[in-house]
């Protein structure tokens, strides 16, 4: 059998170790691996032709977009026994239909240059996620990716109408199909969406896209908890409807530490408050969309549901305000070393998740800080906690993390909203999951994917070892929720110590 | 092992022939079977009793909800040996959230109890089809349904948050768990959904439901052609971005066929016109709407995109327009022998699927008459294929369907749009499917079902024999698109001949 630099010839093959760096560790820092090549195939039939080699030759072979996932989804094993499989070089812009609102993009498409595409033809591909400017629409639907826009359009999954794909074997389904409608068999697609490249290798998609409102409007509203934070939205709901097209919570040390890290940047309000809600509307007519937003707003502080608020008079001022919440992932990781969660709730018990997180850090590990922020819309809520100045409680992260997941789990929530499993979360996910959906999914693993080469240790792969020569500039999720042995959770304990102490030192 | 009368005990099964009857033959009257019994769970515990029984028993399960559907997919073969599952008594409506906008029913729940509800709250869940009063949510989800609200809220999966289901071997997967945003592992809901019932049982769903627009009108419309109602449509969106609540289109015999069968109907316009559309939007703002449409239809006539329209200006008059879409299936079903097609393309390819069955049918089918009816805005046309007094003619509805599906496969459309595989398309969605997509549902099946006793004879089961002793009133979907074997054709030849005697002496 050839080896890997044969089958698409040296121009899309790169074998230089130097060269492959920015291929073998994750934007964040946290997973690093080891690969025997990065292959960059242009068509369908080049991946194809890789899939088919590496089902010859049982290589592991892991499916990589922008690079810019939170899970570590896309970084291969330290093994070097992988390859990685690049799509930035299918990235054409196949068409664009705005009579029927589709557009058809190829894997490696940046997602800005499909918004770009889009808004040339006076559309707008609703997923507006932070790293537009670098991911790659593969990676979105691997991933199913959230964002700001989900209250209003839904995750990316939600965005697809079809999908060409080359299976495991190296055979090609062509299309993808620009149909809204077609109940001929089983939904593939779905599956697909959001396997995170376990399942088959995405080459293109069939995208919905959307005429943008052309009246918006943007307020920063201050309110006393998350109880009220939801009583606006259920007002805001009375009044605009399905025009929300954003409403996001903050809490107030978490703006404080956005305020610190920014002290440029304005803001709107004349005090300091315990919450924050950050809320877009737009609808067809100028005038009463805002119209509506001050009525809904009025209306809610004479009910007492808000405590002050400012509505954008321009666009230069939404902007203001959306800065101060789009800071926040800097911000954060600036903050040091932090356990970070990616959870989701029904939206009516994010003030009991929000509650039950504050309780349970104030007594069992006082002295942390919790910062939540997030798609309160949507139920989905980022809890990160800090552990200012002190190691001696950083080292208790995996403990925190179990206390958080006990609770989501409780509440019948998700240990992953937006973010994925990836191989971050895959030891806790196979812990916690359905053992009925866990053995389903393994068995639907097993018809994709027989010889196991699709992005082994991702997602239901729990049995592979987490990298251990990574060095995490977080602790976030690798650990029990339960104890289900006290070798995992010393392991799990080590790990989080470890991690805490090179983080330090970096 | 005790026979299906003792699983439930007594007050829970139907073993009287008489009074099996009404779930023994399909809402059409196209097929009929023979079942052992009829089961009738009150719980998701009872429904797991059935399933272990008949997995332990290896008895086929037929699940079946309001018995509404158009493929055959819920009536048992002619054997005797399966049961029936109806989920009729597993119909609470357990919450309704107006925060999250959520909603939890049990699969058989009236749809209409379903909108009832959501109404009570301030509320829509915006799945509109004929059969709303009878069919149940277990069937909807089942079948993924389609209709009117499509173009504005998707299919009916865009609408499931979460499922409660139990498998084939009796496993309650708990649930259903109200999340907008889930990215831990596959995506199994969107399998189930669409599944008719072969791969689990649904027992209950979380559903999303929408704040309905206030304000909203509706408008009959008269074009040239096809592509006149596709340059409409444009023009809408221009003028009303997301506001497009319905656009369907229906050609003029279809009209004429409505208005001679239900000549107390209203018709608004004065002339007879070659192709119609059905407009509703909604927004906001009453002004506002109202304006938007009279902007757009009067643009459109300036342009000459359309030929006349009236806006209704009351409700009593938007309900007059509306008659006359939704009286086309009775009218249909009186009209005599059919050669009916459930078939969806991309939008922009709808006139050329309209233009290239009129030409077909000219050439080779002289004398039949070609009705077009159906959801444009989404690609989905409804083809039905009339035989006016001509047996003969009548005789080659295999031939026509052939015809049919021969284009809507060269323009990459799908056979089934929205009214799903059942036993009614099984052979010919097995023979054009994708060999790969159809070998990976087969293995999907295969593990979700392994003795293979969920609604044998649907969707993949293609090699089930189709009831011979049903008297079909149509015409429909079941025979070759290419002429894979002589055989074959003369099989469907014969087959379509047969149906056409027994209708016509019915």
């Amino acid at each position: 059998m050839y080896p890997a630099a044969d089958v698409l010839g040296p121009a899309d093959v790169i074998t230089d170790p130097a060269a492959m760096v920015p291929y073998l560790t994750d934007w964040r820092g946290l997973f690093t691996g080891e690969a025997a090549a990065v292959m960059l195939p242009r068509t369908a039939e080049a991946v194809a032709a890789v899939l088919r080699w590496a089902s010859q030759t049982r290589t592991p072979v892991v499916p990589q977009g922008g690079n810019t996932g939170l899970s570590g989804g896309a970084t291969p094993d330290a093994s070097g026994r992988a390859v990685v499989l690049s799509l930035e070089r299918l990235n054409r812009i196949r068409t664009v239909d705005p009579i029927g609102n589709t557009l058809i993009a190829e894997a490696g498409c940046i997602l800005a240059t499909v918004q770009e595409s889009a808004a040339a033809a006076g559309r707008e591909f609703p997923v507006s996620i932070g790293s537009e400017g670098s991911c790659q629409i593969g990676g979105i639907l691997a991933t199913n990716a959230g964002g700001i826009a989900v209250i209003r359009h839904g995750m990316t999954r939600d965005l697809v109408l079809g999908l060409e794909y080359v299976t495991a074997g190296g055979e090609i389904v062509r299309g993808p199909k620009r149909l809204r409608k077609n109940n001929a068999g089983y939904d593939l697609r779905h599956l697909l969406l959001g396997s995170e490249g376990t399942l088959a290798v995405i080459t293109a998609a069939a995208l919905r896209i959307v005429r943008p409102p052309p009246a918006r409007g943007s307020a920063l509203v201050a309110v006393a908890s998350p109880d009220d934070a939801l009583r606006l939205l259920r007002t805001l709901r009375e009044g605009a409807g399905e025009e929300i097209l954003a409403f996001e919570l903050m809490c107030g040390a978490e703006m404080d530490l956005v305020r610190a890290r920014f002290p440029q940047a304005r803001y709107p309000l004349t005090a300091r408050h315990s919450w924050y809600v950050f809320i877009e509307i737009g609808g067809e007519c100028e005038a009463s969309v805002s119209a509506r937003l001050e009525t809904a707003l009025s209306g809610a502080f004479e009910a007492g549901t808000i405590v002050d608020a400012v509505i954008a008079a321009t666009e230069a001022q939404a902007r203001e305000i959306w800065h101060l919440r789009f800071a926040v992932s800097e911000a954060n990781r600036l903050a040091g070393p932090t356990a970070s969660h990616d959870v989701s709730v029904a939206t009516e018990d994010v003030p009991a998740l929000i509650a039950g997180v504050a309780a349970r850090l104030g007594t069992e590990f006082s002295g942390t800080r919790a910062l939540f922020v997030g798609h309160v819309g949507d139920g989905n809520i980022h809890v990160n906690v800090l552990f200012p100045g002190n190691d001696a409680l950083a080292a208790q992260g995996a403990a925190v993390n179990a206390a958080v997941y006990a609770l989501v789990h409780d509440l019948g929530g998700s240990i992953s909203a937006e973010h994925g499993i990836g191989r971050l979360k895959s030891a806790v996910f196979a812990r916690i999951s359905d053992p009925v959906e866990l053995r389903l999914m393994r068995e639907i693993k097993q018809a994709f994917d027989p010889a196991g080469i699709l992005n082994p240790g991702a997602v239901i792969s729990a049995g592979e070892p987490q990298p251990r020569d990574a060095i995490p500039s977080r602790i976030n999720g690798t650990v029990a929720l339960t104890t289900t042995s006290s070798a995992d959770q010393e392991n799990d304990e080590r790990e989080a110590r470890l991690r805490m102490l090179l983080n330090r030192r970096s």
